[in-house]
């Protein structure tokens, strides 16, 4: 069990229920994958079903470090000819979260609501600042907070400081950026604010695969459930962006994500706060 | 102008005077850098001058991170044969701070001193990991607190995992360990606890060679100054041992050390503060 649109809505879903998957799988993927991500409030009407098709298929390795992989197998299948289709019911969505993918998809997806959602966070990878520059360049101009990582940053820009790399960035058009740098955290950026928040020490990282969506995941479900999309509250949002990022890389897949209480994301959300409280009264 | 004792001695007099310096240089050593640092406050009748020999040199480049260097050149010179002589009237000395030596000669040190002092905090390094490790493991027996990077933390340990690390180290002796990460902040473990402090995001690094000389003067120079070796206390000591880090990085060599003020430290650390402060109330 896996696959960007898993992840993101089961890490989403511990925030708030009604949330609409759009997505595209084949006849391979499990049945009752669906109904546990309906079991969790996530609708999946937007999810087409290809039956003689194969689902995409990602298989790599990872260095010691955990935070940086190589890909020995990327099948697109279904995702080649992907076509997205809003249902008309997804129409009232106030909050849109838009996982790596072709650009134009992206796009597409954008211009089929009616009403422009409050928030649009991006996420994007290299290959399509590769091979669709022209997309992504457009699309960065429709959405509200873009999250990459920070080779990603570096790869957009042209800059190696991540400082002047999200100064390039927001001029762009996204108003918000955020750099996930794995085990070291992940930085937001707004005009010439900078927030960081730092990953949990683990003593062990068993599968860091979709860290970065359930980072996105429980980004955007925070925000959606306190309805507030201030720098302040996306402070907050990227903690508890994090917190669940820490829960997915301690099991297999998405299998950390299925059975999580509200207690074990308090208790680990109460972790950050410990790991970087401290009080100052300046030295005289 | 560069050397551990003038990078750790120049961060920690802007927390205090009345530091003693116990140090070797060779003739070739400037006699103006020894009386910039008398005129910071700093002691330097423990500094033996060897006319006839040369002072320890070292040259190397870093990689694009800033965060990992190649050795070109290490020329011991003076230190090969260093054997420290403390003055009668540093005897006093409350807090003691030892920079990356021979294990023999921090040991020597700690011995020479009649009354132990409140703090000993150590730095050390993979060369003495590797070649005297008898010594180094007598040394962790009689200090409070270590101090080294991540990746000497591994190769001490043999683990990968840094909060694995941790645990085996603090069984070696010391009751407090912090593990420097370069531009990814620095950890401070105590029994269960740990805490992070990030490295303030920078537009520019010119020079990062000192800047973990500059944590270390800055940490042991706020805890002498507000008197408090609690584990809170340290927390703060972290913070504005990495503000002086992050002023070390700036210029060449020590020379961004030289001439701060009180009010660029206060400004660094409120930049700390706003980088990591966020109120969570947890959500229902």
């Amino acid at each position: 069990m896996g696959g960007t649109g898993a992840y993101i809505t089961l890490s989403a879903s511990y925030f708030l229920k009604n949330i609409n998957l759009v997505s595209v799988v084949g006849g391979d993927f499990p049945k009752e994958h669906l109904e546990m991500l309906n079991e969790h409030g996530i609708k999946t009407e937007g999810v087409q079903i290809k039956e003689n098709e194969k689902s995409f298929f990602w298989k790599g390795v990872y260095h010691l470090d955990m935070n940086t992989r190589d890909t020995l197998v990327t099948e697109l299948n279904v995702l080649a000819t992907f076509d997205p289709q809003i249902p008309e019911h997804y129409q009232e969505s106030e909050f849109l979260m838009l996982g790596n993918l072709t650009p134009s998809v992206q796009i597409s997806v954008i211009r089929q609501l009616r009403k422009r959602p409050k928030l649009i966070v991006l996420d994007t990878m290299n290959f399509w600042m590769q091979n669709t520059p022209d997309e992504l360049a457009q699309v960065l101009t429709m959405i509200d907070v873009l999250v990459i990582n920070d080779a990603e940053a570096r790869e957009l820009s042209h800059e190696y400081s991540l400082v002047k790399a999200a100064k390039k960035i927001l001029a762009m058009g996204p108003k918000y950026m955020i750099i996930k740098k794995g085990e070291h955290g992940a930085l937001l950026f707004h005009e010439n604010n900078v927030f960081f928040a730092p990953a949990l020490p683990l003593e062990e990282v068993f599968d860091p695969t979709g860290a970065g969506d359930c980072f996105a995941g429980g980004f955007i479900g925070y925000i959606a459930k306190t309805n507030d999309i201030s720098y302040n509250n996306m402070k907050r949002a990227v903690v508890y962006g994090s917190a669940m990022a820490s829960f997915c890389v301690e099991k297999f897949g998405a299998d950390r994500l299925i059975d999580l209480t509200q207690e074990d994301i308090d208790e680990r959300v109460n972790d950050f706060v410990d790991l970087v409280q401290f009080d100052i009264s300046l030295v005289e």
